[in-house]
Order: C-alpha cells, then sequence, then structure tokens
C-alpha cells in the first residue's frame, strides 16, 4: 500500500455535488468519466496527494444506484494505490481478507482495481489500484 | 483545504481493528490516544501523507456508539488540514455550509477541530482541523 489514492462519495447529483464540492474544497473537478461497465459516471478532485471522486450511478443495476438505496449518500470506498495488484491481491488472501475480484478490472482513471470484501475491514469498502 | 489529513473509521472493538488494519496496511499504528471529552479512544497509522484513525466508544454517549448503533462501523469522517480553522469557518459559512462548531474544540493528535453537517455535503461527516 503506498498510499491512499482516493476517496469514493456516492452522490445523487453529479452537477450539483460538483458545485458543492467545488465551493468546499475551493477547486474544480479536473475530470469527469463515465465506466459504462459499472455504471458509474464519476468526478476527480485533487486534494494534496489524493483525489475525491465523486460517483453517481448511470442506471438501476449500478452498485452505487444500489448502495444510495440501502444507506443514503456518502463515502463509498477508500482506495489504495498499490506497485503490484496481482501480489498485493495474493498477500491479502494470504492475510484471510475476501478480495471480490480475483482478476484485477479496468476502472476509472486509467486503472486495474480490484476491491475488499467489506465483512473483514470493519464495513469499509477497500479498493486496490494500479496505474495501466 | 491543504490536504486530507485522516480518514476516520468507527470500529467496535480496537484491538482486533488494530491487528486487522496492521496486516491491510503493511504497518503497526504509531500512537493510540484517548479523548474523554469525545467518548472515543483513537489509534492512528500513516500511509502516505495521510493518516487512518480508528475510533472506539469508551462509553454509550459517545457519537462513535451512536454511529454504529445506526450505521454500523464504517467510515465516520474524512478531516481536512487547514491553515486557519476560523477562517475556513467563516468562509464555508458564507458558502452555505453548516459549521457544527462556532468555536473550534480540542481533538486528538495535538489539533483544534470543527466539524460540517453532513446534510450539505452528500452525507459525508467532515472536520477541519488544525495544528496547535
Amino acid at each position: 500500500m503506498k498510499k491512499i489514492e482516493h476517496t469514493g462519495i456516492a452522490v445523487r447529483n453529479m452537477e450539483a455535488s460538483n458545485a458543492l464540492y467545488t465551493k468546499l474544497l475551493g477547486i474544480a473537478p479536473y475530470k469527469t468519466e463515465t465506466v459504462e461497465s459499472e455504471g458509474v459516471k464519476t468526478s476527480f478532485f485533487r486534494v494534496g496527494e489524493n483525489k475525491i471522486e465523486l460517483l453517481e450511478a448511470t442506471n438501476t443495476d449500478s452498485p452505487i444506484y444500489k448502495f444510495i438505496e440501502k444507506r443514503g449518500e456518502g463515502i463509498h470506498h477508500i482506495a489504495f494505490d498499490v506497485e503490484d495488484i496481482e501480489a498485493e491481491i495474493r498477500r491479502l488472501k494470504n492475510e484471510g481478507f475476501t478480495v471480490l475480484n480475483d482478476i484485477p478490472k479496468r476502472g476509472a482513471d486509467n486503472k486495474i482495481v480490484a476491491f475488499l470484501h467489506p465483512k473483514d475491514t470493519n464495513g469499509v469498502l477497500i479498493e486496490l489500484c494500479q496505474d495501466i
């Protein structure tokens, strides 16, 4: 785990939330990106060495739609930057964590990603991500 | 907002969660601290320029006890490092945010802190913190 890459926040309305976080952070998002395979529209803000990622569902099958239905808007995940995602998946499985993606999948922002099941991590959904 | 200072995670059992996050992050907590006025025991891990703060309630009046009763364990807040907390409180109130502490209060880790109401920030509890 090199550092926290980003914190993902599930929102209902990207446009309103982009305006809100622009006021909060004093900076505008530097990019927006839709990941159709995940059913999400994303926007990214830089804060120090981290990013804040806002996530809006693009359809009702989206994990973000389901998250908001169940828990309301809020922090959805923390993503850690790793150098070798496959080695990290092996290490964490050996440590007893449940990895939801044995094979990393394509995420937003030119990365491959894998998630750990929050049941093993005090209810926190943890993403591992590696630059492509 | 200079950077994200830490992410706070509400846990039921600090000892078990310290062991868990030590395995996850590959490092041990560098300090633990009890803030009696807030009803919390805390432990801190360094990750890059950020910290992960685990929070366990010390009594049933603790906001952490109430959070876990309502939502279960999970991410409790994001804390942003600010240079002048009083100026930042004024700026954010002018922008329409609800600041829960007009006068910053003493927090863990030698800081004064103030919180923004999550109703204005997509369900995310945001802490402003300044080194003393």
